[in-house]
């Protein structure tokens, strides 16, 4: 699959970062390096052996580096890749994880050296928890991968990238415009972790109500435990599409109050069952 | 555990009432019974070996049941009690597993055979799917299980009922008022649904939203796969909670809009901090 002299570079060994290098190893690159702020996480790394070496350093592997994956919150991933470009290997390919998109297609490609080249990536994987600690090969296996090219992404890094993906498992890789990805996003990621958060928020029973939670408060609020800084930073950057999204789940939601508060039994039971019938078509259909 | 002359009839084998008779059979009872509105129902339950006989008429199995089960929706618990009051067993203990309790607690004891006790119950147990082919005796095994009393139940009565929920594996009971359960319920449970249906109405991508899909669309929606009919009752049945529930959903969802509309960082992270240690401490703490 990769040229026998590939070696890998991956910026931040978070729960994704340290998956993907887990993953990337079973592709037998030359080498695969880590890059991380806290050393103690990529001497764990090494003792893991998710990683040939770690390095505080991104001077000290990037020049050798072919393939680069930023796996760090998207303001980074731009101030790294501004801060770095001078280090990078002649004709590197470099792709990230974020899980917002058109601001950094927006900014990298314009500020990238010419011989180098970017592809926007957003791997539709995850598990609770974060950090190394929480880091699994299996992740990846038998999800999405969502990529944003660019307008001169080389067809031949592009065949390579996709290549990796179904290699650590993916099952659809799936291309998006920037934009229409972040707004997409905003409905199936973003507006799902704001109503679990609010959902928690909105308790006014305290403790009382635990003996009572059964299932559904479980499963829809999952993703209330959430990591805040990241988050912060993503509702914020996707701050447009959030709203649009918020309003229009408000409206809907509305929508159903009314049928409640006027009691209109025929109209309730309508928006049930095109909800059944719309989850059961996305999820078994 | 029962007497060894006890006969137990469960009303209603869907997916809980179907459970419910698996569960209690290994209890031995010295007869378990089944009605049913569809003979094929009650016929495909003595297949299973889940009761020993099925009926269409109460008067059948009434007059020799210690304990009736009520499996069925709320409106029909009423219908079906005021309806064969006349053949219930002298001193039988009569339950429910009604999701919502104020209307019934309100309306079964006043019009009780004195010789009769009612106790409420709402078993905190499911699964997905609907039906008696769905049936599993698992479903209960470390659920909590809330009961509803009345004034006049008889303490050895509630000391049965107790000790069978303790026997059919759920792990804890909880007395509650039933005021103060439907309040509650409306909160836990009936807020997350609501939430879920208008997250999966609110698509306005179609299928293009698909490929997206992760986990916190998928978790948040799964109640969405709903029971129309049930559901229009709970919802209208309990109507006046669910408003105030819904009204401070929105209220806090409002309020997250706005501090992300206003850019406030330090709010958000604030909100989505407080949200994480509540889902933590709920769950693990």
């Amino acid at each position: 699959l990769l040229p026998s002299d590939f070696k890998i570079t991956v910026v931040g060994l978070g729960l994704i970062g340290a998956s993907m290098a887990m993953a990337l190893r079973q592709l037998r690159p030359a080498k695969i390096w880590g890059i991380d702020i806290d050393p103690a996480i990529f001497a764990q790394a090494e003792q893991m052996g998710i990683i040939d070496q770690g390095f505080l350093d991104p001077a000290q592997v990037l020049p050798q580096s072919d393939l680069v994956v930023m796996a760090v919150y998207p303001e980074l991933t731009l101030t790294f890749i501004r801060e770095q470009m001078a280090h990078f290997k002649p004709g590197a390919l470099i792709t990230d994880t974020a899980g917002i998109k058109s601001r950094l297609m927006a900014e990298i490609p314009a500020m990238l050296r010419p011989d180098l080249d970017f592809i926007g990536g957003h791997p539709m994987a995850g598990r609770a928890g974060a950090g190394i600690g929480q880091a699994r090969t299996e992740i990846f296996l038998g999800t999405n991968y969502l990529l944003t090219l660019g307008e001169k992404n080389l067809p031949a890094n592009v065949a390579l990238l996709e290549s990796i993906i179904y290699g650590i498992g993916c099952k659809r890789i799936v291309r998006l415009d920037p934009d229409k990805h972040d707004r997409i996003i905003a409905y199936v990621s973003h507006l799902p972790h704001l109503l679990a958060v609010s959902l928690v928020n909105a308790n006014m029973f305290g403790v009382e109500a635990s003996p009572c939670i059964g299932g559904s408060f479980r499963d829809s609020t999952r993703v209330a435990e959430i990591n805040a800084d990241l988050w912060t930073e993503l509702l914020l950057d996707n701050r447009e599409n959030v709203l649009e999204q918020v309003e229009h789940l408000e409206e809907t939601l509305d929508s159903l109050k009314e049928s409640i508060i006027s009691g209109d039994r025929q109209r309730i039971r309508e928006t049930l069952v095109k909800a059944d019938q719309t989850r059961r078509e996305l999820f078994h259909g």
